[in-house]
């Protein structure tokens, strides 16, 4: 970036900020530097409500008095196949959940593909059957689509984009601007298992235990808990930049305290050993089929057993509290008795994760 | 494809089929090829009621008895920076466009990036402030968004995915499924401008004339033609594909014949130059910022005042009709006496033109 932009306004920036005047993989990241491109350059240009509350779709009144959500999100995974599921069965589930984790039943879905000449037709069909099995699973239609063809080496096999629309029922009202002090945040299983799968899968590694991606629709674990806690404030799926960012984001942005315990973070043993091998910490590797929640005290054990009675939700726990103090920080208490501050990456542990 | 694929359903293939088993730059072309990709891959995987009508938006009910459209387009233009414009504004206009000739008022766009690491982030600034002025000119929110940053070598600078949502008022039913022998077929102004400025930038062309691509938001115009002419059955932008595109695609899903009068297509000078130099029909070269529209004969007097009171529609005419004979044809009444039929061309003449 050029020296007139402001200093960071999103977290701490330990390091002179060195993006310099290009484009880095780590704007990509999910990390600080992705934030900040996120606030000082996209938010700013187009400024509206809808959009400043940077949750995970947007929400908008229509006519007749529904309100309907709308998210994007375009997928450049490396490999488009891996342990666990490919980039047609992403880019539907992480659409489905961004509706869902923003309260709205999924209506319908769009899908545009940017592939690049030369791609196996086999593999195109491959990923529109699980982008198509994936959306019946989950019964959303997708209903329009787009292709685009660019030239050998201008892009990577397959790129798609998945926008998404749902209905937000009356009386729901989830966003991280409700995030409250007191708040118990419940996570709904294990942390790392996508990231850790691409990257064993790039890599060639060979671990022990059964290693894959988690991705998976969230719509009906959101609205299981939303049944048993109508009052929840805000849910999220961490992603890319891990449980780490979802917290931070919230920390910083909503200038509340979020204190966490680290031996309540459910990690896999093939995960942990994993990430000891590689030296990533798992908080900060990619999920793409977690939900992250924030409810009220009082709805908190409700919400954490009808977590507990779905599938994907089997191995959910209550990981920490919203505090009043240390605001726009996340403490993390450590296993062995201490705590440390839980700082956004500076740029990517893990690129095109998803 | 493989050769247990169905032969061609859509349109006539006078040659072999040889495009293998790989996707080829031709699948985007907005021709044959991407014709085919979308009748015999795509929509049979996804086949619901708003997929099959093929129309340039999805149309869906919503709680309320509200009704919205949504649309999605990546763009994929090189340059990034053209005569006329640029990516940033081309992405939103193209899908407020999509929009407009479904009959919906556009209320909210999605914007996704794929940039490519190295990128200046001077351009993106600037693609970023088109994009916003854009979405001004037109009132309609960019209410969320995803970035992507994906390696050298792997993308080409910029690639953007807008999606759209809008609301189709009570009464308005726009659909190529509604166009009927009788009507008028109308087009708003000369075609041809976006393929050739794009081609003549590209190749550093200098032509005679101002040359400049047409990219605009319809949905005034659209908005206009439909209070004029209440009744219209359908309405389209034809952008890549050209003209032939739309009609050859109209005649082919339809089954209706459709008589064009080559005199009464508007082309303007510079653009008949450079095509008559670059051995191009501009019939097949992509417009940014025009409207074609099928209007029952009653009506079509007033839209076409309607959309000549437009400063978009200034050139507006009447090109020709839709009729019972030669169903699935379009029968080109050519400027020296004679008729050609007009088929899609099998690939692409113009690469990345959108």
């Amino acid at each position: 970036m050029s020296s007139d932009v402001p200093a960071a306004t999103f977290g701490a920036c330990p390091l002179p900020f060195p993006a310099g005047d290009r484009i880095l993989i780590g704007h990509g990241s999910g990390g600080l530097l992705t934030a900040r491109l996120v606030e000082e350059l996209l938010v700013p240009a187009f400024r509206n409500p809808a959009l400043e509350r940077l949750d995970d779709a947007a929400v908008l009144a229509v006519d007749g008095g529904a309100r309907i959500a709308l998210t994007t999100d375009s997928y450049v995974v490396t490999p488009i196949f891996f342990p666990g599921g490919d980039i047609g069965e992403l880019a539907v589930n992480g659409t489905v959940n961004d509706l869902a984790v923003s309260g709205a039943r999924p209506i319908a879905l769009s899908l545009a593909f940017i592939l690049e000449e030369g791609l196996p037709m086999e593999d195109l069909r491959r990923v529109v059957e699980s982008a198509r099995a994936a959306a019946a699973r989950v019964g959303v239609p997708i209903v329009t689509g787009d292709t685009k063809v660019v030239g050998r080496g201008s892009g990577d096999q397959i790129f798609v984009n998945t926008s998404g629309v749902g209905i937000v029922p009356a009386g729901v009202e989830l966003s991280s601007t409700r995030v409250r002090p007191g708040d118990a945040i419940l996570l709904s299983g294990e942390i790392g298992e996508h990231g850790v799968a691409i990257l064993a899968c790039r890599e060639g590694l060979e671990l022990e235990g059964d290693l894959s991606s988690d991705t998976a629709p969230l719509h009906e674990l959101a609205a299981a808990l939303l049944a048993a806690a109508p009052g929840a404030h805000a849910m999220r799926d961490p992603t890319r930049g891990g449980l780490a960012s979802v917290l931070v984001e919230i920390a910083t942005r909503r200038r509340v305290g979020i204190d966490i315990d680290e031996r309540a973070i459910p990690v896999s043993e093939v995960v942990r050993g994993a990430c000891e091998l590689l030296g990533l910490d798992p908080m900060l590797v990619a999920n793409e089929g977690k939900l992250c929640a924030f409810v009220p005290e009082a709805e908190a054990e409700a919400a954490l057993a009808a977590m507990r009675a779905h599938p994907l939700g089997r191995h959910a726990a209550r990981i920490g509290r919203v505090t009043e103090a240390r605001a726009a920080e996340v403490v993390l208490r450590t296993s062995v008795g201490g705590h440390r501050i839980v700082d956004l990456p500076f740029a990517e542990p893990l690129p095109r994760i998803c």
